[in-house]
């Protein structure tokens, strides 16, 4: 068996008519379904990840292993096809291939109990099944939509001068406070070393001599090279070892941390408008077929929704004005809000939905007490320079904030919360030579991919899922 | 103090004489150093991460806060300079800013003992005072150069259909063997449980419900989405718990691992040589500045040694080959060499610099005793479809191999390395449904940019290295 070909083709080359009718093509890939004329004709769908639709291959009884393999293909069943690429005569897709040759690679093992049938699965069954899960129509086409919103960012962000950072993964510190963390250890778990005459662990014998944990955030150590290189990001794995079971919440998730130096809440929140308009603008020009299956199959509302976003400038609403608003109507919500409160995602969604009809909100200066040490004091000293983008569907999609710059005030605000200075002694550095305003923002990666494909569970749009009691494949 | 203006510009947009000389320009950065003459003037040049050259500014005593605030400028501190482009006089650059007005954002407290002075520092100097060194020549250059490789990475890959696929951080197997694990876990450590009437810990309780680590490779996770989308990748941080105190190790590194689904060794070769090739070339084309500072201060050869690659296609060896040629001159090495020796670093260079003069050699089919289980069995049952690329300098750059994609072979090798196949039940899953042959390689990203650069430590690379007793930051 020869795996080369000088007419090999993808699926999304052939079906978007690069190949001219006529032409000898080869196409390797996946079995899908396979339907059997009588007149001796067999019809294969084969897909081979290179877009939403697969090919029809047709198989007729003069192939000479038609009897021995074709009518033994079940899916799931990998082949080359060499053949003809033809007009379809029937409904659905412009071309086929009238196959020459169709050579079986693998097999399926017993196919009556191969997971991946091509009858309907739920998502939870799916997730059992996570390492076949990517031949589906739905996880296919998150697959590429995932690929093509990271692709998108690092596009966006690399074009407008922003170098990425690879920030540290493993840390000593928890400076945000997110939430509980994961420790990293090398420790003899049945030998732990005591620090002497107490029970204490000596973590000076750990393997980084300290304590260390699972990062949630690069923000802090962005900002370093933020106050040096001007524009720069993150995007990578964080972690939160929160016992969250929902379908918002992974202990591993990637995110994306812009950082801008001598910009101020402004300039951060028009950078996120146009990175998530670039992005929705990417996918629907580029991905319009997974897109249509998810507005069929999953939510009506998922191109709509993206074109909606694009028509119009996103809304800016201070805090303040954003309680008043929502306190007129607190009969509505399970939570109730004064000034002070934290928002909801009920709140955040009535605000996008029905304030604005739809339209992104950007929620602007937050009390201090319910957002982290880093952002910046206003002159009301009551609010901070802090923004969440909200959109319609799931509420905040955006965090940022503008960070306090100014030592002085950095030094109050981890007084008042009781931080140690000590192990922020170079993030305090950052304030004492040549400190700038400089702000940035946070994206759930999963979250927005989950938002433009109408997926409600965060769980299918990640490969292989970390949430409690789950690290499997 | 206003953040904003009409006339804003990098400084690499204003170097590269993309504004009209006589035009009314804004730059925003931090003061490199400060000259004074006798005639009261002052000649700063400020840089703002965007190139490698800093930009001149002329700023006389006519300025209103000459006295006050020019005159007491001193390397770090931070400004916002508007004026006029204007064509520069001396030798250098064939621009320079005439300052109308200079805004002073942030001073250096303490200028005395400011970390980064003007004057030449070690890197092992500026490893301790990592989040400052991007504001230096070396770190500033690095900075870029790795976010231009890592950009020309998603681009040459997402232009041939290759999908990133975020394989996990926290895995609950050891699949490799391929170095000590980095435990994740939520365990109190002072109050750890116990299997009943046991001393061994119940990992039941943990986080996950079960023993958990930090992937050392997203190999065979992403070996799943390749046999479904056909093109695939990772490119994420991997981690190794070695104690190697080297200029080459880490224990928190990136890597990049592409793999293609119906595709044998040659395949992946010609996939990695193609990839070399675009980065170096982008980086060339891209940043000679940077490069020019690396030929001039690190290592000459910087340049000339990409420049050769590019002029020549790779050399193919068989390991076999490479064997008998080593034998030759075992002499030379303090290791010696025989049929079935692991080559080691000097064995490598003698290769790729003295027998192919410089070119890099694609060494093939190694004896399956020093490769990894995964790797294809070849049909004298003796070698495995491994290959490593190895380049002038460094030695292996590249590692991948077709991976045995017969379940039969897979177990023979699983059961005769003592793996338990129980873990890797997925794994094997994927050879019995639709197996097909693939291939893939890793290419380690901070050990790439060392090559690239010339710098010869990887902890000047990575912007906050994590190695045995180092979690600073």
């Amino acid at each position: 068996m020869s795996l080369k070909s000088a007419n090999e083709y993808s699926i999304s080359s052939l079906l978007a008519g690069e190949v001219n009718v006529g032409q000898s093509v080869c196409v390797k890939g996946w079995v899908r379904t396979r339907r059997d004329s009588k007149a001796g004709i067999s019809f294969l769908m084969v897909h081979d990840g290179s877009c939403f639709d697969p090919i029809q291959v047709v198989a007729s009884k003069n192939l000479s292993n038609y009897e021995q393999d074709v009518l033994h293909l079940t899916a799931g069943c990998s082949i080359i096809v060499d053949g003809e690429l033809v007009k379809s005569l029937g409904k659905g897709q412009a071309f086929e291939i009238q196959a020459k040759q169709i050579i079986v690679v693998g097999f399926v093992d017993d196919p009556d109990t191969y997971p991946i049938s091509p009858k309907h699965h739920t998502v939870e069954y799916l997730r059992e099944h996570a390492h076949l899960r990517p031949r589906t129509n739905i996880i296919g086409a998150v697959t590429r939509i995932q690929n093509c919103v990271a692709q998108a960012i690092h596009r966006f962000l690399d074009d407008n001068g922003f170098y990425w950072i690879h920030t540290p993964i493993i840390t000593a510190s928890d400076c945000e406070g997110a939430g509980e963390l994961f420790r990293v250890s090398t420790l003899d778990l049945l030998n732990l070393p005591r620090k002497e005459n107490t029970n204490a662990i000596d973590f000076s014998q750990d393997f980084f001599g300290r304590e260390t944990f699972l990062t949630v955030s690069g923000q802090l150590e962005v900002e370093a090279y933020c106050l040096a290189m001007s524009k720069v990001y993150t995007f990578g794995p964080t972690f939160r070892a929160e016992n969250s079971n929902t379908t918002k919440h992974l202990a591993e998730f990637w995110m994306i941390e812009p950082e801008i130096a001598f910009a101020d809440l402004e300039d951060v929140a028009v950078l996120a408008e146009n990175l998530l308009k670039y992005i929705f603008k990417t996918v629907l020009a580029t991905y319009s077929d997974d897109m249509n299956f998810f507005v069929q199959h999953v939510d009506k509302e998922a191109i709509n929704r993206l074109q909606k976003i694009l028509d119009a400038p996103f809304v800016q609403m201070e805090y303040s004005d954003a309680i008043k608003t929502l306190e007129k109507v607190n009969d509505r919500f399970e939570f109730k809000v004064e000034w002070g409160s934290d928002l909801q995602t009920e709140h955040e969604r009535y605000l996008t939905e029905v304030v604005t009809e739809g339209r992104p909100v950007i929620v602007q200066n937050y009390p201090k007490e319910i957002k982290a040490f880093y952002m910046r004091m206003n002159k009301d000293n009551k609010t901070v320079a802090g923004m969440d983008i909200l959109v319609p569907g799931i509420g905040e999609i955006v965090g940022g904030s503008q960070r306090e710059e100014r030592l002085s005030e950095l030094d109050k605000r981890l007084d008042a919360l009781k931080i140690d200075k000590k192990n922020l002694w170079w993030y305090r550095d950052l304030r004492r030579y040549g400190s700038v305003p400089h702000a940035g923002f946070g994206i759930g990666f999963e979250r927005l991919v989950g938002y433009v494909t109408g997926v409600a569970n965060i769980r299918d749009i990640v490969p292989f899922p970390r949430v409690p009691n789950h690290a499997e494949f």
